[in-house]
C-alpha cells in the first residue's frame, strides 16, 4: 500500500507531529489512519469521517504526514506488533501498513530532556523548533500540528526554575508556527511562562487531556442527574489499567494531574462537588485495556437512597487514537482558516477544556457548530 | 398538618385523578406532594420545583387535590405504611401526612371492569365520567388531569370487541373535559377507536410510559455512542423487580407492551437496532426496588471490542412519583393556556413519547422551551 | 509437529471420540491438547496436569487420539482459524498444530440422524458402533471414551417413539465397549430406555453438563451463604452468549434442559430454592465469550437487606476444553482400572452430576480422593 | 421485655465486655442479641444458633451480660436509634429492646487513654482490669470475654515507648482472667510485649479482624481458581464505606493494618500473590453500608483472558454483630472447657487468623470439628 487514490496530486499535505511518537496512542493513530485511508478498516470512532463533517473541508486522512519526538528508540513496527499481540490492533494490521509505519518511523527525532541532558531550556526549544521546521520543509507541508501524546508529567512545581518538557515542546510549536494540541494533562502550553507567547502567536491550540473513558461517561451521565433534580451524594471511581499510561499514573503526582480534569466534569455538570474519590491503579496484566468502575450514590424523591454503577472496559489507545486524528484535522483546518487562540469548541474531546459547556450533549452541539463555521470559512 | 400557607386563598385548585389510585406510584405521589408542600422533605426529584420552572406559572403543589379510581379497596394509609416498611417512604411520613392520605382516600371511587362486571363499555365510560364530573364539582376545581398509573395491560388484540380498561378511562377523561396523562405503556388514549374523539376534544394529553430507570439511562447514554461514532453491536438488559409492577410484568404480554418503548429509545438514538433483548423478571423479595443491568457491546477504532455495563438500583415508585406530579402540573397549565393535542415537548418524561427528539439532552431542552412558552402564555 | 517425544513407543494409545467433533469445544480440545503436549502453551486450566494427579497414572496428553461424529463438514482447521479470529485460540496456534488438526479431521465420520435420514434407531446405533469399532481397531487403541459435546438437545418428550440422537450415540458407546461422558445437558445415557444396558455394560460413565461458568461460581458461592446462616431470598441470573451454543440455547426447550442443572446447584447448596430465574440470551456479537450476571438478594442479621452481584466474562470453549480433556483421561483410567457405573466422584466437573456432594470444595476433595484411588488401582 | 424464659434460673451468666462498646458493631450486637433471644427476630447470620452447634453447650443468648469501655459518652439507645435511621436496625427495634440497651449502657465505663490522659500504661491496664473485675463480681458472672470492637488503630511503630490502647485492654483482660477476642486489625494481644503473659495466662484468645465482606468473598472464591488450575493474574479491590469505620480507615496507616489480612487470604489460597491493590475510601453518605468491588483478571486454557467481577453491598455492622456473638459464645465455652492459647479453629471468622486453613470451606469444617470437640468436653 503506498499512495491513496483519494488524495489528489494537488491536495496540500498536513503534518501531524507527535510528542511521544512511539507511544501506544501515537502508534495506533499512525497505523489506524493508514488502515482507514486505505479502506482496510471502517472509520469507527473517527467522528470527522461522519457526514456531519463532510462540508468542513478538513484535510483528508490520506494527506496527513506523521512524524514526532520520542525519548525511546524502539521501531514503530515493533510497537505496532506488540499492540496487535495485546489485541489493540487487528493482528494482520502491522504487516498491512508496514510501509506507512516505516515512513513515520523515519521522521521521528530524539526528544528531550534525556536523563543527564546538559542542554538548557532555550537550547532544547530551539532544537525542537528546528526539527519541526525541517519536517515542514522536507515534507513540503502546508502546515503542521504538534500533538502532545507523551507520558503524563507530574503537576509542575510553580517555583521550579526549569520548564517541564511538555512546555518546551509547546514553546517550540509556537516558534515553528504550528497549531498545538495537548491530549495529556501535562502543562504544555498552559504553563504561565508561555501565556504571552501563545497569545501573540496567532495560532490555534486546544487541550487538555483526551476524554476517552470514565470522564466521557461522566460527561454523558452527570447531566441526567441534574436534569432530573436527583441529588448526587457521592461519586466514586476506580480505574485499573496497565500499559505505559498505567505505569506513569502509578506516580501519585501524575495521577493528581489526571484527577483534576475528572473532578471538573462533575463539579460543572452537577453544580456541586459530591463526596467520593477517583483512584488509578497500575495493573500491568491488563495492558492497554482499562476497566473503570463508577459508583454513584444518589437520593431521589423523599430521600430514597439509590445507586448507579457503571463498568467501562475499553481499549485506551483505540479510544484515544481516532480523537487525536479528529483533533489534528480540526486544528489544522482552523489554522488554515485563520482561527487563533484556544478552541473551547473542541471541549467535546477534552477532560479539562479551555471553557465551553460541560455537558457532553452541549459539547457535541458546539463541535457541530464549529464544523459548520469551518465549512463557511475560506 | 392541614392547609399550606403558600396556597393563597384565591389560588384555583387543580384536580389530579389517578387511575390506579391505590397503587405504589399514586400513593407515593399523594404522600410526597403533601410532604414537600409542607416543607417536611426537600423537593428532590421534582423538576418543576427547580428555578427553571419558576416563571411557568404551574399550579402550586399545595393547590393539587387528589382522587381516583382503583379496583382495590385497601386504605391509602395502609398502602403508605407498607411502602414505609419497604423503605420507599420515610418511616415517619405516613403518620405525618395521614390527613392528606385520608382526604385522598375518601375521593377514590371503585374502577372497572371488575371480574364478572356486567356493564358494557359505554356504561363504564359514563360511570367514570360521572365520577370525574363529581370530583371537579364537589372539590370546586378549576380543572382536573386524569393520570393513568394503573397496572400495565397486555397489548390489546386489535380484533377484540371491547376496549381495554385504560381506554375506557381515557374516553371518560375526554368526555369530562380533563387533560390526560398515560404514565403506563397501556393503550389509553392511543387506542384507534379514540383517535377522532381525542382530536376533537381540544384537550392536552401526553404519554406513554414513564421513563424512570433503564430507559432513562439509555436515553442519556445511547447518544454518546453515536456522537463518538462507536459501533454498538449489542445492547442487552435484565430487570429484576417485585411489587405490583413486577407481578404485572411477569405476564409476557404486559412485558411486551413495556419493551416497545425500551427498544424505541435505542433505535432512535443509535440509528440502528443493535442485537440484544430486554428481560423483566418478577422477584417479589425486591419489592419496589428495581435492579436493571445493561450490557453494551461496542466496537471502537479498528474493530476493538469494548463493553460498558450499567447497574441501576432504584426505587421505582420514588422515581415515578415526582414525574407524575411534574406532568400533572404541566398538563394542567397547558390546559389552562389553551394548548391541546399531544405534547411531544414532554418526551423527557416518557419511554414512548408522541414525537420529539429521542436524546435525553434534547428532550430536556424541549421541556425548558415548553416551560418558557407556558410562562409566556396568558 | 507430528509425534510427541514424551510418548514412549510402548505407551498405550487412548481414543477420545467426540460427538460434535467439529464444534467449538471439540476443536479447542484437539488444538489445545496438541499445544500443551508439545509445550507450546502452559497447562492452565488442565487440572489433571497438576501435581495432585501425578500418581493417578492417567494417559499422557500425547497418547490421546481424537476422532468423532459431526453433522457438519467444515474442516477442523477452518474451525480453529475462526476460533483464533475470535480470540479463543492464540492466533498462531492453528498453524502450529495443523498436523494434529488434520489427523483428527480425517477421523471424523458423519453423524446422524441427518434431516430426512431414513435410518431407524437400531440402524443408526449400529452405524455409530461400527465407526467406533473401526476407530479403535485402525488406531490400535487400548480403549476409547465417547464424549458428547454436540449441540444441546431439547428435553425429550417421554412419549416420543424415537430416541434422541444423544442417546443413540450413548447406546453405540455401550455396544462398542467405550467409557462415556456427557458434557451437555442432553439425555445421552440417562434416557430410561438405556438404563438396563448401562448397568449391564460394566463401563464407567459420567455426566451431565460441564460446569464452566455461572454454575461453577454458584457452587463456590452458595455454600458461603449457608455456612454463614445468611438467608438468600432471591438468586437471579442472566447469560449472554453467541456462538453455536448461544444459538442452540435460544430455543427455550434447550434452555430448559440447561437450567435444570443450574437450579439444582442452588437447591442442594442452600437447602432451599430462592426466588429468581436464569435467562440465556443469544447475542451473536459476543461469539464464544459469555457474560453471566448474577444478582443475589440476601438477608443478614435482623433482616438487613444485602446484595451480592457477580459478573463473569469467560470464553466458553476455553473453559470447557480442559475439563473435557481431564474427564476423558479420568474415565479412560477408570475403565482401565475396572471401575464401572456412574462416577459421582467427578461431580466437580458437572452441573448435574450423578450424586455426590454439591459444594465445590467437597466435590474437589472427592475428586482428589478419586485420583488417589486410581493411583492405588492396578 | 425483661427475662427470657429459655434462661433457667440456674444457668450461669456469661459476660461480654466490648472495647468500643458504643460503636456500631457493639450496639448492633447488644440490640440484636436481645431481639433474637426474645424471639422478635429470626437468628439469621447467627451461626451458633444453627443445629450444628446444638450439642456444643454454648452459653444461651439470654445468659449473656453486656458491658464495656468506650471513649465516647453518647447513650446506647441514641446510637441504636441512629442505626435504625440508617436501616441497620429495624426501626422499631430500639424501642423494643430499650431495657436491654439501658442495662448495657449502665455497665459501660470510660476507656482510655483520653486525649491528654496523664496515666501511664501500667495505670491504665490496672484501671481497665479493675473495671473488668468489678463487672464480673457485680453481675455474678461465671466468666467474661473481652471483645475488641474499637476503632482500628494505625500499625504501631515497633520503637514506640507506649503500648497501643488495644494492647492495654488486652493486658487487662489477661490480668482479669478473661478470654480475649480481637475483631479488629489492631495489635491487641499480638503485641510482642504481651506474648509471654498471653502464653502463661492459660486463657483462650482469638483474632484478628472479623471477616465480613470482601475478604469473606475472597476466601470463598480464591480456592475455585486454584482448584480449576486457572491463573489469576490480578485481583484488585475497591471499598467504599462511611460510618465510624470508614472514617478510621481513611487514615492510610489504619488502612494498611486492614489490608494485611486482605492480602493474606489471596496469598494463602492462590499460592501466589497476584497483581492488584485494595483501596478503602471513606464515603460518609454510605453510612454503614459498604460496597466492595473486586476485579479478578485470570487466564484460562491457552492463555485466554477472562474476568470475574463481584460487587458486595452489605451492611457492615449487621454482618459483624452475629459473628461477634458467635465468637463470644465459643470463646466463653472454650474457657469453661479449659482450652487455652490461640484458637486457629476459629479462622472461619477472621481475616488474619492464628493459623489453620485459608479456604473458607476448610475453615468451616474446622469450626464444626471445634464445635464437636466442645460438645465432648466437660
Ligand atoms: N489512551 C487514552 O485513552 C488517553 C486518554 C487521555 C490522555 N491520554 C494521555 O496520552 C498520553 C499517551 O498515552 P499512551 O498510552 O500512548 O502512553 P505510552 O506510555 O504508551 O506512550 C508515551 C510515550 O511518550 C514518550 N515520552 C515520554 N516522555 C517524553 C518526552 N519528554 N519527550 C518525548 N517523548 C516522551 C514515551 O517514551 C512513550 O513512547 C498519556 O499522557 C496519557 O495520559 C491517553
Ligand atoms: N414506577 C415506575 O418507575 C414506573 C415507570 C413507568 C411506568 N410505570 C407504570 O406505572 C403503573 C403503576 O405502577 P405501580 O408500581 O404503582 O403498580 P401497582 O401495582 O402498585 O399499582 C397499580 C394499581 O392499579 C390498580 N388497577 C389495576 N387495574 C385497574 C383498573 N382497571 N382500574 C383501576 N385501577 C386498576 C391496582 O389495583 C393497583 O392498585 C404500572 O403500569 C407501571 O408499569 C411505573
Ligand atoms: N462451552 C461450555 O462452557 C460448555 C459448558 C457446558 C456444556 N457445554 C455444552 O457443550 C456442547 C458443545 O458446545 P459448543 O460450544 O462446542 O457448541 P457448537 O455449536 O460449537 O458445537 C456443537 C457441534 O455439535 C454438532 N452436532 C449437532 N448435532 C449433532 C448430532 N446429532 N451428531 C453429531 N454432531 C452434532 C454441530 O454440528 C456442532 O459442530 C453444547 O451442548 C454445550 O451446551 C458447553
Ligand atoms: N463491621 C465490620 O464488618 C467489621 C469487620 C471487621 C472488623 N471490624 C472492626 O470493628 C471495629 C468497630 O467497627 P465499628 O463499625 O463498630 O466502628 P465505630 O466507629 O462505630 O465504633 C468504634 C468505637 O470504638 C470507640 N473507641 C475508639 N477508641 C477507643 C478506645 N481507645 N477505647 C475504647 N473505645 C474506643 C469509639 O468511640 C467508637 O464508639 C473497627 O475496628 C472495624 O475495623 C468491623
Ligand atoms: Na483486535
Ligand atoms: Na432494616
Amino acid at each position: 500500500m503506498t499512495d491513496h487514490a483519494a488524495t489528489s496530486v494537488s491536495e496540500p499535505r498536513t503534518g501531524v507531529w507527535f510528542i511521544g511518537a512511539r507511544g501506544s496512542v501515537a502508534t495506533t493513530a499512525v497505523a489506524g489512519c493508514a488502515a482507514v485511508a486505505a479502506g482496510l478498516e471502517p472509520p469507527t470512532g473517527l467522528l470527522t469521517q461522519a457526514p456531519e463533517f463532510a462540508a468542513a473541508e478538513l484535510p483528508a486522512l490520506s494527506s496527513l504526514v506523521f512524524g514526532g519526538h520520542d525519548l525511546d528508540g524502539s521501531p514503530l513496527f515493533k510497537r505496532a506488533e506488540e499492540l496487535a499481540e495485546q489485541g489493540v490492533l487487528p493482528h494482520r494490521l502491522p504487516a498491512a501498513v508496514a510501509g506507512e509505519l516505516a515512513a513515520a518511523d523515519a521522521r521521528i527525532r530524539p526528544g528531550g530532556p534525556l536523563p543527564g541532558d546538559p542542554r538548557g531550556d532555550e537550547e532544547l526549544i530551539e532544537a525542537f523548533r528546528a526539527d519541526l521546521a525541517d519536517f515542514v520543509r522536507t515534507e513540503r507541508l502546508a502546515r503542521a500540528v504538534v500533538v502532545n501524546v507523551a507520558s503524563t508529567e507530574p503537576v509542575p512545581d510553580p517555583d521550579a526554575p526549569r520548564l517541564p518538557a511538555s512546555s518546551l515542546y509547546a514553546a517550540a510549536a509556537l516558534r515553528a508556527g504550528c497549531g498545538y494540541l495537548n491530549f495529556t494533562p501535562s502543562a504544555g502550553l498552559h504553563h504561565p511562562a508561555l501565556r504571552a507567547d501563545a497569545e501573540r502567536s496567532g495560532l490555534p491550540h486546544a487541550g487538555r487531556d483526551g476524554k476517552t473513558g470514565q470522564t466521557l461517561l461522566r460527561a454523558a451521565l452527570a447531566p441526567m442527574f441534574r436534569q432530573r433534580a436527583l441529588d448526587v451524594r457521592a461519586w466514586s471511581g476506580a480505574n485499573l489499567l496497565g500499559g505505559g499510561d498505567g505505569a506513569a499514573l502509578a506516580d501519585p503526582a501524575a495521577a493528581a494531574a489526571k484527577n483534576t480534569g475528572k473532578a471538573r466534569v462533575l463539579r460543572e455538570n452537577l453544580g456541586t462537588v459530591p463526596q467520593g474519590q477517583v483512584r488509578i491503579d497500575d495493573v500491568p496484566a491488563l495492558g492497554d485495556w482499562k476497566t473503570a468502575w463508577d459508583h454513584i450514590a444518589f437520593d431521589g424523591f423523599l430521600g430514597t437512597r439509590m445507586v448507579l454503577q457503571t463498568i467501562w472496559q475499553g481499549c485506551d489507545s483505540a479510544l484515544a487514537a481516532p480523537l487525536v486524528l479528529d483533533l489534528a484535522r480540526l486544528v489544522a483546518r482552523a489554522h488554515q482558516a485563520g482561527i487563533s487562540g484556544p478552541l473551547p469548541q473542541l471541549g467535546f474531546y477534552f477532560k479539562d477544556p479551555d471553557g465551553g459547556p460541560a455537558a457532553l450533549a452541549e459539547q457535541y452541539a458546539a463541535l457541530l457548530d464549529f464544523a459548520a463555521a469551518l465549512g463557511a470559512a475560506r
